[in-house]
């Protein structure tokens, strides 16, 4: 199935002028020529693990295996350029489809956002095995003359920021989240950020790990939390009938649920100030 | 598992000027600032197709995984910098050892290419799951100022060249098989190379590649193809006691076997002739 694969997605992936061959050879050649440093990260989804074939749809979870890394490279305010793919397909995959039916519907999700992004698909490799659906893709981008945003610039006295709603993603928010990248492009340009990262298993224990790597502690103020409908639908199934529990409960969930996907930034109080009044992102910036 | 692998792998990755950041943050920022172009591959094996977890050595997995990578930035004439390795670790490996016991044998023969070769592992992501071993390596290499070698640069006349010997690569040899990194580069550095490759599915098959992306035809004279200890030993294996068809059978082998992984370069008769008669890599190099 492997070569049938190949002559379709030949067909589909966009000509990009940073791949000056194309996708004919042992490898591709990124044309990067005095450019600025570079990003990469890679992300390995499973079967059973990250997603199930028999209830989500595959180009959902295309979709988000591409998303997960464009996330990693927002994280750093790095510009994506370029991606490779490879994915492990079963020889009879859980959700009826054919091998060929498979890698293609993954291929659709993945290159919908890749072309939203303008992501080069700079290669892959595509084979079949007698083991659940495997999808790794590593992802390439670009630091900006701002030089690349890390978990460890935080300092003590900064405010802690994060982007949009947090919590509940469980309940699909985790397929269908946008990748912060054009939200941490802007704020590293237009801002004099400190330290950032994106929130991939909850704001409690990412927090933790920024906070060490920056050789600091820090504060969450709870009642500040912006709660996503998601925490809150979670919070009325687990509790219908204990109202007065509700905010509680929607709180816990935007403070510990993974897979939010949304940055997590610390800026100097003026500079946090001022982007809190700017509200420079339309998914929303809050103060936490 | 994940942590205490991680764990182990922090003291185990050297320390490399490429990665400014070291492998705290979401991603790795390779500094190339004014550098070339570079060339990016990446090969997924899986337990089952590419080997069998009860029968190969872990550390031999680990070790082909990136070689194999290592191959086509040779086939490209490229140096290489950095790999992201991702592998899905099955909860119970066929060949009894543990999860993690499992991840550091791999790593461990990965580690031992990666060091020779001056390569930053510069990310990667480890997971256990319900299936087989599966290992993905993308590699990220950097063209010289010669420029990539491709395969689409044969011309009429050229004289076609091979690199050590061929076939019976399955006795063993294509767990051990050195990349020819080194030689690619001196090669493409010292003479006017047309195109190259490396062998991967056998002579035949991947110079008919080469044709084709050339644009031309291609003759081999099948009584010069240097035939491999390996491709003598299938022949005496198969027709013991058919002495007279021995050279006849390593010779098909030598065609036909795949993950030979040299090089298939061509070049003008005068300055094929010129490398023929310097013979400047140590492995040897064939008129074909």
């Amino acid at each position: 199935m492997e070569l049938e694969f190949l002559q379709w997605l030949r067909g589909q992936v966009p000509e990009n002028p940073l791949l000056s061959l194309g996708l004919s050879d042992d490898a591709a050649v990124l044309s990067l020529a005095g450019r600025a440093d570079l990003v990469v990260t890679t992300d390995l989804l499973s079967e059973g693990v990250d997603f199930e074939l028999a209830v989500n749809d595959p180009r959902q979870i295309g979709r988000k295996a591409i998303a997960v890394n464009l996330s990693d490279l927002a994280a750093m305010a790095a510009r994506p350029l370029a991606a490779l793919a490879s994915i492990a397909i079963p020889r009879r995959p859980a959700n009826g489809q054919s091998s060929l039916e498979l890698a293609i519907a993954i291929y659709e999700g993945l290159l919908l956002l890749a072309k939203e992004f303008d992501v080069a698909i700079a290669g892959g490799d595509t084979n079949t095995h007698d083991g659940p659906l495997v999808i790794n893709i590593t992802a390439i981008g670009q630091v900006t003359n701002r030089g690349p945003l890390t978990r460890s610039g935080g300092r003590p006295g900064d405010w802690l920021l994060v982007t949009s709603v947090l919590g509940g993603s469980i309940l699909g928010h985790h397929y269908d989240f946008t990748p912060r990248v054009r939200e941490s492009l802007l704020l590293h340009q237009k801002y004099n950020l400190h330290a950032g990262m994106d929130l991939s298993d909850g704001l409690a224990i990412d927090l933790a790990r920024l906070a060490v790597a920056s050789n600091c502690g820090a504060v969450t103020y709870v009642d500040r939390l912006p709660i996503a409908p998601g925490a809150w639908e979670l919070a009325q199934r687990e509790a219908p009938d204990r109202t007065e529990d509700l905010a509680v409960i929607a709180r816990q969930h935007a403070l510990g649920d993974g897979e939010d996907f949304e940055l997590l930034l610390t800026a100097p109080p003026d500079v946090a100030r001022t982007i809190l009044q700017d509200q420079p992102v339309s998914c929303g910036i809050t103060h936490v």
